[in-house]
């Protein structure tokens, strides 16, 4: 019996069977997060336009923004050259991506002029995560 | 005997003792790559502010460039909220990252239009790749 091939068999999962995911915001071009997918939750985000990944501490699917509010639309699914990382253009609702309720995961910058280096939050929380969460 | 803890000592691993490295254009945020790192290539890195890699097929630091003269200048260092992804914002030599010869790695989109959903290659060839690499 032969298998049709779909889309997904041009994604390479790591042995875990998990891709990482860039969501990227579709307007600007801002990197929101990374987070991670296995095969049912790239399914069922291309199936929905909405992003659901998969969360390796809860070792369960996580559609974003279940708890947040903080659903994002996915506007683009992107593939990179070897297969083995995704890129979603997406439409990030509320403005906030990170669960410090900031609007991104990468607030933190290396600041190498400091003796010595050290990491800087540069970018502001936008909501008290005990509001975001509760 | 006491160690001083440095801006690595945030930086989380993985239990390979590599990180994903996410290269951003610095001028207009298009991601163009996504590579790992070890904890040489990032110290190197920031040292050089010029991007270096852990190369998982050659298992050995890759220099971005070293061969295809496509060097990475980096202007920014930003790590997430877990301290599990790597964000540089960078200027490219040449204005191709991808090993095809394209500006970014992430030239597949997927079309969900078409039955069944495919991949389409929607980023032009800028230099031929045997010409890249001689």
């Amino acid at each position: 019996m032969t298998q049709n091939l779909t889309w997904l068999d041009d994604v390479t999962f790591d042995e875990k069977g998990l891709i990482p995911a860039i969501a990227q915001d579709a307007d600007d071009g801002a990197i929101l997060m990374v987070a991670w997918m296995n095969a049912d939750a790239l399914r069922e985000t291309v199936a929905t336009r909405r992003a659901v990944y998969w969360s390796r501490s809860r070792e369960r699917l996580w559609r974003k923004g279940e708890e947040s509010g903080h659903v994002q639309t996915v506007e683009e699914v992107r593939l990179d050259c070897d297969g083995d990382v995704i890129l979603l253009k997406v439409r990030q609702q509320g403005g906030i991506a990170c669960h410090t309720g900031r609007r991104s995961c990468f607030f933190r910058r290396l600041d190498t002029v400091a003796q010595p280096a050290s990491w800087q939050t540069v970018d502001p929380v936008l909501k008290d995560p005990e509001r975001i969460y509760r």
